[in-house]
């Protein structure tokens, strides 16, 4: 079985909002074994929608609508499809005395506009909608001699999913042979992708019933891993074998295997070995202790941090001593390391980390370009540094270079 | 004028990636005075990108493909476009030479499959391209009777844009009445949309020829502006005066009118008034100090600051004295001043920030509860602060507190 989804809306034409829904019901059909073969985003237009809906049924298996489905002159959905099927729209009393009770609670009179709500295709399921005045519709039958179903879902994001998961899933599944699917993704640090894939490649193409994609962002590569079976354990066997060769391989760059973000990784390390951290950053100005505390229940191990922009504040604050910096520049591996090591004992902490570097674009020297990082991690048994040149412009040094911190800090605690 | 946008790629039907070279040229085709009528979404398949592409030429006067021009055999847009167009591909011996210098320069030898990025539909002119192997296509003619224009670029974005700007858009404007268009981007900080819709709606309602969309962040409001008239001077005029209206109804909590955001306005006020800042940070966790220094060159005036996530360095970093906190709690009005006061006076800033609070989703009580956020601003001259209640998750609440701290220096030197 395929499946066409259409998203409805002017709103979608324009150069500043994008459908994303799509990305959301593309990966729920695809765990009931329903692959996507188009999308169509459309207008407001009569005309247009009715044209995309006829093509769309003629050819999918399934049609999902999205939006358009509110009370105003721009909705049009329910009447385009009705055409495009050759069914008629019959107002449901029910649907709009619901509407007036929902109007009523709130204390308002409702529009007379918000009548066209009720409208349903002939023959249509209503899914009511818990989210919004706007309800679904269910339609399946035989269209120019072909069994379809076509679904017509509210375009608000909570709204769709919310009916789709508790109305649309179950009713699909009856509809279709049983899946047995198992997936997994794999999150690895501070490799690159074609690097990543030269290694992986020979891996996953043993296992051609497992669907791998490489998912590459800076710092990070996501791995996932996905397969059907005739059984769940099956389905779960291959994935896990699959991930267990990919873990031999790659070693400790791999941060998880069950999707956790490197900063949940971090923090679990944490927590485990009973360790506090702090923190002195200059060139990544605050993002690593921010990376650092986006993860709820981070006091417990997060004592806080230093951002020493100046020179002056590395020492009142990490304790650097001034010759330091002036004998070898405030970028540099003593000073990295004199950062971590000066904010772990002013915080009393069992960790320190420490980072100074040229983010750019501007006070690169052809001595220390824009992207040259030092890191250090510093622990009651000494201190290590590491140095690194990171590609890209100021955001992407500053997101490599706290992934790189984080990323030491994971290794030290493995 | 209308366009249709086909974007091709198998990759795209998944739940991992999605089209986002339509905003792109979406905004100048608009720019152009062309509207895009239909977007389709199709993957490497001959049949349905035959299909997606005939439809297209039928109903569109503009028709851009995006993507499918590479080496592989997943590669088909040529073929399918030539099929869609009823014209024939030829082999280009003049591109073909162009690939094997381009591989030979690099010192490999080019695989045979890059040949085909050597075929041309017949009639076609060929574009260059400088970021890639793929040659885009242009081709203008009648097609069942009426002119159209098609074009295959190539899907990176890099290369897509590049060779549209440079060999697409004076071709277009060749074919298309002059469009003046005068456009201007306001932005609004910590206004509610709704309240912000209802302030300005009855000031650009009156003006029917300015399109005004509305767009809503947490914290942020964007109002895009934009207008065609008979001359450049005549839309501008339009377009200012717009401005100057909505900006004397919004009076301060305009943050700029010319696209730039919160951290630059914040950048610039502080280089003009040549004043310095430091900041101290609880709940925010660093995120105040990232955005502050993400603007290049901010070591200028930001000196660096504290992330005191424990009472402990509270008091070692900023001077807070112990019995503040246990008198009125770490979220507390008290603290915050005191946290403001005291990295002023350690970093010898002129300004001082200090922004502690409930982030959550854990910690809050009755009393003070999650998205309870205390701000303040310290001086020469005094020390405000502004308690605030944000709703939402942890990454929202440390956003809009963030966005509050940034505004309150905003303000301050405005």
């Amino acid at each position: 079985m395929n499946a066409e989804i259409i998203a409805i809306g002017s709103e979608l034409l324009t150069p500043f909002r994008q459908d994303t829904n799509s990305l959301y019901l593309t990966e729920k059909l695809n765990d009931l074994g329903v692959e996507v073969v188009f999308k169509t985003i459309v207008g407001d237009s009569r005309t247009n929608l009715t044209q995309a809906a006829t093509l769309a049924v003629s050819r999918a298996d399934i049609v999902i609508f999205m939006g358009g489905l509110g009370p105003t002159e721009d909705d049009l959905t329910r009447e385009s499809v009705a055409d495009a099927l050759g069914l008629e729209l019959r107002r449901d009393p029910e649907i709009v005395a619901a509407l007036e009770r929902r109007f009523a609670e709130r204390g308002w009179k409702m529009a007379a506009n918000n009548n066209k709500q009720g409208d349903v295709i002939a023959g249509a399921t209503v899914l009511p909608n818990a989210n919004g005045t706007a309800p679904g519709q269910w339609i399946s039958g035989k269209f120019e001699g072909k069994e379809k179903i076509v679904i017509l879902l509210p375009g608000p994001p909570h709204e769709l999913k919310a009916l789709f998961d508790e109305q649309c899933m179950s009713r699909l599944q009856a509809k279709l042979p049983p899946q047995f699917i198992a997936s997994r993704v794999l999150r690895i640090a501070l490799m690159g992708e074609s690097q990543c894939d030269a290694r992986v490649a020979p891996i996953y193409k043993r296992y051609a019933d497992v669907d791998t994609t490489i998912l590459a962002a800076a710092g990070e590569i996501q791995l996932h891993l996905k397969t059907r079976a005739g059984s769940l354990a099956q389905a779960q066997e291959r994935v896990d074998a699959l991930v267990q060769e990919i873990e031999d391989e790659l070693d400790d760059f791999v941060v998880s295997d069950n999707g956790d973000s490197l900063e949940q990784i971090v923090s679990y390390y944490l927590q485990m070995r009973n360790v506090t951290l702090a923190v002195a950053e200059s060139c990544t100005g605050g993002l690593l202790a921010e990376r650092l505390t986006s993860v709820s229940g981070s006091s417990r191990y997060f004592l806080g941090g230093a951002v020493v922009y100046s020179n002056e504040l590395k020492t009142a604050f990490a304790d650097v001593p001034a010759e330091l910096i002036q004998q070898h520049g405030a970028v540099s591996r003593e000073v990295a390391a004199a950062l971590a090591e000066g904010i772990r004992k002013r915080c009393g902490a069992s960790l320190g980390a420490g980072v100074t570097g040229v983010a750019g674009p501007t006070g690169g020297s052809p001595e220390k370009p824009v992207g040259l990082v030092f890191h250090a991690l510093a622990s009651g048994s000494g201190t290590e540094v590491i140095e690194r040149k990171f590609p890209g412009d100021r955001k992407r040094i500053r997101w490599f270079a706290s992934t790189q911190a984080l990323d030491m800090i994971r290794r030290k605690l493995m």
